[in-house]
């Protein structure tokens, strides 16, 4: 059975490889061939929005995913009801829009910022007299790893923020002081069958995911975490992976964002859970019964940015498993990851202290 | 890093699904396109013999390596030192003839079975007379999962034995009234490192690997079986995954053929293993650090032959990973394996049970 996967980055080249022990075959649409997933599978090369293209992998395939959220959505739904494809367009809509999002969280019951639209100076200048400062400028689409962000101390602050996003559908969201950030993932199977991940908890740097260990253990926290994550599946008849990023302030979760897609707070779950977030989101797409989502000791999973540091360095690490993305090395790109697991939370914790010495420069 | 494969079998496929992650891209050398590793990597396609295309593999190529042991030697030899080919040919050429293995394990101080090289039916009789009964007439060269053996229960049997073999070049082999079947995996980088897999025991059934089971602890067998790989590692100055299959007579091991590659009894490795056979046998020709081979729970893996068992009533077993390497049914035929990982052996040997139960047709 072949898939195809709209978008050939790191998360479908991790894809194929999980789903080739399947038996699966993929092909990828992406703009140019030599990308991470285009080195292991067919490739067809094209914009994304291209109907010709998105027809020809259609007619090829099984059923079609994404490894990306913000793949157009309008020429998916002009492919009708030739080829399934999972997750729903609906939830791959909500999660390009951050409004939308938030109008869905708080449809749902769960907590969220305080969030305003804004379309002109003065709008912008109202909301954030209202939420008070700091808080965020957000243009409502497209951004990813803290890009299309302002962080507003005062009022000084609004006319620089409009003057660089203007032009743009902006959020304006109230400044959330978190202690921390965690992600649930979870899955959901075309039969209805649903798991969860253990919680993640993530550390960021420059605006970019930097490490995620796992499992975090706060019970409260994840029970949270998975009954609003339940709310969202069933809202959309959901199948694959979906993953929401949590504030936590105190024993609360805010909702940061969603992904309808398999996340990079998730790689851990390569070597770390009994089953991947890759395999179970080819698992649940296709209806089969999903793997055992549960962890396999205690992981750390470091983002590579930049360049691969040089393989031996890493290697010698005792329980270190490196992925290289097989791109080009520029400054902040995520170039790979690797994932250390240990039979215990402080020998992770201590291997991790190890790696961060090791590896600084690529983390950021 | 571009590694050539010579063989595109599902040796060749596991090594470049446990290669990509490391950023090491492939090329394949097969007779045909659609095989388990054609199908997510180049290929080459055409006889293994034909030195343009080896050449070829060669200048793509940063290390060449083979997932066959029936590669032919002299090809490869012709090429010299154009690029390093690992592991070295006088293994692969010893482990292509069992004679010169035979040879090889008594120079060493391993023991085998009484043995003896038959060029005629006269040879035979006599050797047989010395050997005793029941004893076993096999091919020296391109035998495997059973096939160029006979029985000899009695001087009856010499002349239809002669009759299907002569011609070929033959070794007359004491038959060892064994207890069971163990394999050890050692993996040695080009930097001198070694390590060594935990011993696994395996079951057969019409000659072809049935199953395996490991970690199996038996310190003894697996001191001796370690200490026997060494001087054969050393002897070689190997470079790669060696595996040697030993029958268990009560507390002392007789070997009774290497191979010099991974192993069907290693597959699992992939999950069992913090680090598989095939990511060690990669570090290891390209000199980087080995990884941890030691054993992540216990493992049970069973080889799937003739056709894939529908993959819903497999996946639904908890703990259970499949493994289908895009082959064709044919009847005994290799097509996947799976393997169970769990906490506890008794746990392992129970599942292994109902695998047993669920899948016995596939099995052979």
């Amino acid at each position: 059975m072949r898939i195809g996967i709209i978008g050939a980055g790191q998360l479908g080249r991790m894809l194929a490889l999980a789903g080739y022990p399947l038996g699966l075959r993929f092909t990828f649409l992406d703009k140019t061939a030599d990308t991470p997933g285009g080195q292991l599978a067919e490739i067809i090369t094209g914009d994304f929005d291209d109907p010709a293209l998105l027809k020809q992998l259609a007619e090829q395939c099984a059923c079609l995913t994404f490894d990306w959220e913000n793949v157009p959505v309008e020429p998916l739904k002009q492919l009708g009801h030739d080829v399934p494809i999972m997750p729903p367009l609906n939830a791959l809509e909500t999660g390009q829009d951050r409004l939308a999002e938030k109008q869905l969280f708080a449809e749902l019951g769960i907590p969220t910022a305080d969030y305003a639209a804004v379309n002109s100076l003065a709008e912008l200048t109202e909301a954030a007299g209202k939420l008070g400062y700091p808080c965020l400028l957000k243009t409502r689409r497209m951004g990813y790893d803290g890009k299309g962000q302002h962080l507003l101390g005062s009022e000084r602050d609004l006319a620089a923020a409009w003057e660089a996003l203007g032009g743009n559908a902006l959020i304006l969201e109230q400044f959330v002081n978190f202690d921390y950030e965690v992600s649930q993932i979870a899955a959901r199977s075309t039969q209805g069958e649903t798991d969860y991940y253990p919680l993640a908890r993530n550390a960021h740097k420059n605006g970019i995911l930097h490490y995620s260990i796992a499992p975090w253990s706060e019970p409260q926290l994840e029970s949270q975490a998975r009954d609003f994550l339940g709310r969202m599946l069933e809202h959309f008849a959901y199948a694959g992976i979906l993953t929401v990023e949590f504030f936590v302030c105190g024993k609360r979760l805010i909702a940061n964002e969603m992904a309808p897609r398999v996340h990079n707070s998730g790689h851990w779950t390569i070597e770390g859970a009994h089953t991947s977030q890759f395999e179970n989101h080819l698992r649940a797409i296709l209806g089969l019964p999903l793997g055992d989502a549960s962890a396999r000791g205690h992981s750390a999973m470091l983002n590579l940015l930049g360049s691969m540091p040089v393989l031996p360095s890493l290697l010698q690490l005792p329980g270190l498993h490196v992925h290289d993305y097989g791109k080009s090395p520029r400054p902040l790109r995520k170039v790979g990851h690797c994932t250390l697991v240990c039979e215990t939370a402080s020998a992770r914790d201590a291997g991790l202290q190890d790696l961060l010495g090791l590896a600084p420069s690529a983390a950021g």
